[in-house]
């Protein structure tokens, strides 16, 4: 790496190796508030849980989504904050747990979601990297995400620590007590010394690129995609495994890479047959996970097995990220400060 | 056109083109299966509506989800089926309308979502193009759209009937009776007599796109972009407004062109702040709507004013239809069979 390339993407490669650290904080020093955050939930007992949030936020929004549904036990749903913001829509929220969460807890749109959900009868929750943030103060509950300053335009660090927070709770709130994910910051560290220097350069002069995983590893999929559209300015589309079937892998030619996340377990084997209809176009397949990618079907970035599959996204996203920051730099950009962005997006 | 060419897309044009007559068949032969499933629903009450559906019907599912929260009150989700079908989730859904809509109602993970939901106690209703089919029998409320075969591999007809079908369900449910309705199978005439050759000539070389919009708009330009996708092979990306500026703002220059839809009313006028983002970025943009579009941002299509923002997402899909066909078309496609798909998605 040339000493220029060193300094580009200096932020953003500090703090993806920061995460492991992260992590261990989080499992340490933000245990108690989210069991305080449990209890207070548990006694409400709500019956639905919507989800509000932006960019990267959202996406780890979607993966708790999956774990309310899957672990939790109840329905769930994604917020579209124009509902509130543009509309003017005030529905009626009693018995619903609402939960914001946003890295810099100052998005005017999702502050506005939060205070008209508490007006109408839901229980607020926020999740943010800053307790003395709008966000941080619009709700009953808040937990914070303890990332440390993020100085990096593309969210690395803080997206990861949103996923553990977020786990946590609902390990909690099903009577978990965290100890699965104790392991997660050492196995984080081994992922992060691996490389991914082959994919970077075979995808040097790519314009476009699919990204698929199924269930909690969607969540990888779509935060991988967003991480290259910011730092690569690639169109880099997520899809779901069953979605990628309903319509758009009519664009999939040997032109356009797909990236595919395969975890160990249920989620894994549901993208066996996604993987084969690729194959039949001829797609150029890179697999990503610990599950059973047949070699004669993909590439592959190999991770460690044996975690449990709720928590395969935190280690799933360090690869991938590693890969945006190798490949923006590569093609000559400087991923902590994409065109066109800045750290902190205002929407109303 | 060559005589070729006109063989080439010639069902999905035909279908294009009886949307009109489909509509009127919706207002009058469906007026009185939505009354009684409506009645049914306001007597037991939901409190939070799920919708469960895969490609153009989950576009028209998001249109709904925003009819939802806005117009009806309460709060809705759109389920990840393979919660259901992958993790083997069980969600207490007592109170909960769950809503799934597909034109074929054979995909087999739709089948076995509703039959989970029906069994977990919410309330179920289909909404397909076939009475006969498995979907429609797996729930208690069956409403045919009504749309008649369609043959064509991209759903055209078929989408605009669910819009419709959908809004008619949710306005009943709010005391309506339709009738802001009745005029637009005449204004859609209109519409579909204008043209979009000089945009699709524009984009005859183009590999991406974004299509971007807000509220019930963001529904348009997701479906604009899965079209695009199907037939045209483009990478089409689709962003809310808000989330467009959430990072993928980053991909965009004057080599990506954007497709904006931008209604009559506060959606539009949301989406002048992203207009104007764009244009910093020198996007080479299309302007689709009755909104207020400064003639200096975009190029325009330009739609009929007058018609209640609910309803504005039936129109602006109409030349984004005949844009995919004629663009396919022109690149040498045959959108009525798209490379690599099939009419029928069947996913587990």
């Amino acid at each position: 790496m040339s000493p220029a390339a060193a300094v580009r993407g200096r932020l953003m490669a500090a703090e993806i190796a920061e995460q492991p650290r992260v992590w261990r904080r989080v499992l340490t020093r933000a245990v108690e508030p989210i069991a305080a955050a449990a209890a207070r939930i548990a006694a409400a007992a709500p019956r639905f849980v919507l989800f509000a949030a932006r960019g990267s936020s959202a996406n780890a929004a979607l993966y708790a989504k999956y774990l309310v549904e899957v672990v939790h036990g109840l329905p769930a749903g994604l917020v579209s904050p124009s509902a509130t913001t543009v509309y003017g829509a005030r529905p009626q929220l009693r018995d619903v747990l609402y939960v914001a969460v946003s890295q810099s807890g100052s998005s005017p749109d999702l502050v506005r979601c939060v205070e008209a959900a508490r007006r109408q009868g839901a229980l607020t929750l926020t999740v943010t990297n800053n307790p003395a943030s709008a966000l941080a103060g619009a709700a009953e509950m808040h937990v914070d995400m303890l990332a440390g300053p993020e100085r990096s335009v593309a969210a690395t660090k803080s997206y990861t620590a949103e996923l553990l927070v977020l786990y946590l709770l609902f390990d909690r709130l099903r009577g978990g007590d965290g100890q699965h994910a104790t392991p997660l910051p050492d196995v984080a560290d081994r992922v992060l010394a691996g490389e991914v220097d082959a994919v970077a350069h075979r995808y040097r002069f790519a314009q476009r690129l699919i990204t698929t995983g199924r269930g909690y590893s969607y969540a990888t999929a779509r935060e991988a995609a967003l991480k290259l559209m910011e730092t690569c300015y690639l169109s880099a589309q997520a899809f779901s495994g069953a979605d990628l079937l309903h319509g758009p892998l009519a664009t999939v030619d040997t032109q356009v890479p797909v990236l595919a996340v395969v975890p160990e377990g249920v989620a894994g084997r549901a993208m066996l047959p996604v993987l084969s209809r690729l194959a039949e176009r001829r797609a150029d397949i890179v697999g990503v996970g610990a599950g059973p990618i047949p070699d004669q079907l993909a590439t592959r970035i190999t991770l460690p097995g044996g975690i449990p599959q709720e928590l395969s996204p935190l280690l799933e996203i360090l690869p991938l990220q590693q890969l945006a920051l190798q490949l923006a730099i590569a093609r000559g950009g400087d991923p902590d400060k994409p065109r066109g962005l800045h750290k902190v997006t205002a929407t109303l």
